[in-house]
């Protein structure tokens, strides 16, 4: 299923795009689609019997707002430096575990919504990635257990970076990550069993048309399962926590000088195969 | 006030100590002690009205467990190395702007809770920090305002920490700083009014018994002010944020070899004058 969440912004309402690309209203049937619908499987086989029988309303609004496909996001857990060839360019080494970093949760909107370039920002960056939504509560995933198991669906998430912010700032990482507006997530949070290898899904980023980021999650360091089997033994994953789980070469930090980072006006569309497509205008904060 | 919130875990209601010691019911007023409540001045003088008339019931519950004190935290943003003597102790360079990591929300427990050791975990250690909480959404703070007045309040909050994970792990301090439970915050939410200067204040915690920290927020190299200035350069702060802002020297990273980290078994103590005191039992995960 491809589940979303449709509505101006704080005021969504669940809908699924059903498999003739018409947008139908789910809140007849559930809440939210959120970590509480996720976690409850009885509820998401309602949904999926209601969509095969068709009887679920058409939402007539072609102009609808697109909000993030999960509500009440608890965190949102980030992997640096996942990709060989993205390592490459940055001048880092291949890490021998995967690194984690953070986004707040307020930092995730809508695939079509405006990025905000920060104040004073001079590096304004674009990384289009696999986000993995969790779907049942991680803790501590043994080695015999599919980690993908606790994996509720995937989407396409960017994870917009301010390079300044993020290195040359001193501290971690999370200085120039958590901007306002710098995660955009969905169009749609495509169910598992519509996603049977998720390290076979090509990633695209193009800035105002030109392409800059053709990937594919095969090139992964650390595979989505590798990923939550991980971070579970350091945290615990919940029901609606995401993970970004890194991004392909081809970011603006990877350029030559100069390097082409973000400004108002530029406009970022990014996709995932299978999991739809972004694109967000960019303006001055 | 001193703001509080009691029962079980998920399921607390709010109250008030009283200037008399008498814990006070504000489940007849208010929903919860949020950051709904906390950006809202009208609610929060009708409760400082309630409690002046004498007005509220008292909760007779004596062996009633507290939880934190705020209740849908959105995100717990950290100040690392902010004390001189800390920075010294960890042989780390005095930061020439405020390091940030993340704590993610999940990890807070009630001031009392039990405290879990990860697994695998040979280097759990403890922190005691004045923790601030937002009462105004504060982005982009001028020099020219008084960030304090972005302020609700203040609370005592246990950074625990794992520092192999956090430091011999790969990647930022994040992976060291989440693990579950690792955030007891409270018991109370002290009202901004009841604090005249952050920069006053003594924090100490004891490991089974024995003082470990003893210093004071005096010694913070960037100020309560400072940083809430600072961090909303970089994100925008929600009320019902809470910002860790940094340990004074005396953890066990800092002692000498073999040092002290905590084990199942231990319990540990810490307090910041005014603000209340915790007690947590640390147990295996």
């Amino acid at each position: 299923m491809k589940l979303l969440r449709v509505g101006d912004a704080g005021q969504e309402r669940p809908a699924l795009l059903d498999a003739d690309g018409t947008l139908r209203d789910l809140s007849g049937l559930v809440a939210d689609i959120d970590g509480a619908l996720l976690a409850d499987e009885t509820a998401l086989d309602r949904i999926r019997a209601a969509a095969d029988t068709g009887a679920l309303p058409a939402l007539d609004d072609p102009g609808v707002r697109v909000g993030p496909p999960v509500g009440r996001i608890g965190k949102v857990v980030c992997i640096g430096l996942n990709y060989h060839d993205h390592a490459e360019e940055t001048g880092a080494a291949v890490p021998a575990e995967p690194v984690v970093f953070f986004k707040a949760a307020d930092t995730v909107v809508g695939p079509h919504d405006t990025v905000l370039v920060p104040r004073r920002s001079v590096k304004t960056d674009w990384e289009v990635e696999l986000a993995v939504v969790i779907g049942r509560t991680a803790r501590y995933v043994s080695d015999d257990e599919n980690p993908l198991a606790y994996v509720a669906g995937y989407a396409v998430s960017h994870d917009v970076s301010e390079r300044e912010f993020q290195i040359e700032r001193g501290g971690t990482w999370d200085k120039g990550k958590n901007c306002e507006t710098f995660n955009p997530l969905g169009p749609w949070l495509v169910t598992r069993d519509e996603v049977p290898d998720p390290q076979a899904l090509s990633l695209r980023l193009w800035v105002n048309g030109s392409l800059k980021q053709d990937g594919t999650t095969a090139q992964q360091i650390f595979s989505v399962a590798e990923v939550v089997r991980y971070v579970s033994q350091f945290m615990t994953l919940y029901p609606g926590d995401v993970i970004n789980t890194g991004t392909p070469a081809g970011v603006a930090m990877g350029q030559p000088e100069p390097k082409p980072y973000l400004r108002a006006g530029d406009v970022v569309e990014l996709e995932v195969a299978g999991l739809g497509r972004q694109r967000q205008g960019f303006k001055d904060a």
